[in-house]
């Protein structure tokens, strides 16, 4: 399927905390490149956060030259103007990548633990410890929020490569058709 | 007060009409440089949205290099998906501004309307009407989403050279005082 290379950049942009993966895609076997998280609350500013973000991203992008782009988006929060907080994070983590016309693909917390453990409910540890078993890193970060943005990234290759049951994304019959070819009988 | 020109750039960055005006401050005479507005509508994907968004706000500010931009915020919203699309949207309109360095002051809908009419609750109708007579313009644009960009640009202007009552901005007694150490008998 993976004829050649391909480096997939994961990023969870969080108010507090900012996480992200890289990995590289070669002959169907994942490997770890980066895996990091940043503090962001010793900004006391919000738009020094912001600028942070987008910095930091852009860093990734043009450090790693990504081929695809994972975001962990959630789509519900506690109130209106958290989440206000947070799509400003996404916007300009957002606009980071697409300005290098490198395509984004979102995916809910719950979508993410679903792709890594089979779980949409799985805990953090359980989340990190299949990600360990998947990427065969040793040590886990002492932050497992760094984690979150190697999930989404491992979470998009799974998509794309059809190793996520897919009857769980396909909203209709159409779309399951169309994305599962094979599993229709004739 | 303005012994020197002044460039401030006001955006309204909503998920359907993008809007923007640039003024210009000289011997405190305000003169109208450019008012616009984008339907954003016509982009059917998101992605592209953000992405036109974050394109006119960093040729804007490359074009017109202003000193300071003004951004109209609302801080409430319907619900919490409409908030982080518009917190998207705000977000990549910042990213644009902030990698320039240029400060960027955050004003709700309706302390732009008290600013310019002196009415936070008046229609656009009458903050159009306001803004010409303020900006000496004849014809007001047919889409008066377009003067939402300038609205808060002079609003910014009113704010920084204290012609706005800055007794509904200030919090508390200390800010009160900071703010108005004329007004404060010895």
């Amino acid at each position: 399927m993976h004829t050649k290379e391909t480096i997939i950049l994961g990023i969870d942009p969080g108010t507090n905390i900012f996480g992200y993966g890289v990995i590289r895609i070669l002959d169907k076997k994942i490997e770890l490149i980066a895996l990091g998280s940043v503090d962001l609350s010793k900004y006391d500013n919000h738009q020094l956060k912001l600028k942070y973000i987008f910095e930091r991203v852009r860093y990734l992008v043009d450090e790693y030259k990504p081929d695809h782009c994972a975001i962990e988006a959630p789509f519900f929060g506690k109130n209106v103007q958290s989440m206000l907080k947070l799509g400003r994070a996404q916007g300009v983590s957002m606009a980071a990548v697409l300005t290098r016309d490198i395509p984004i693909e979102e995916y809910s917390p719950r979508k993410v633990k679903q792709a890594i453990t089979g779980n949409g409910n799985s805990s953090k540890e359980q989340v990190a410890a299949m990600l360990q078993t998947i990427c065969k890193f040793k040590e886990l970060p002492k932050n497992l929020d760094a984690t979150d943005g190697l999930a989404v990234a491992i979470c998009h290759h799974f998509q794309s490569s059809g190793k996520i049951n897919t009857s769980t994304k396909a909203k209709d019959w159409s779309a399951f058709v169309k994305a599962n070819p094979n599993r229709i009988k004739g």
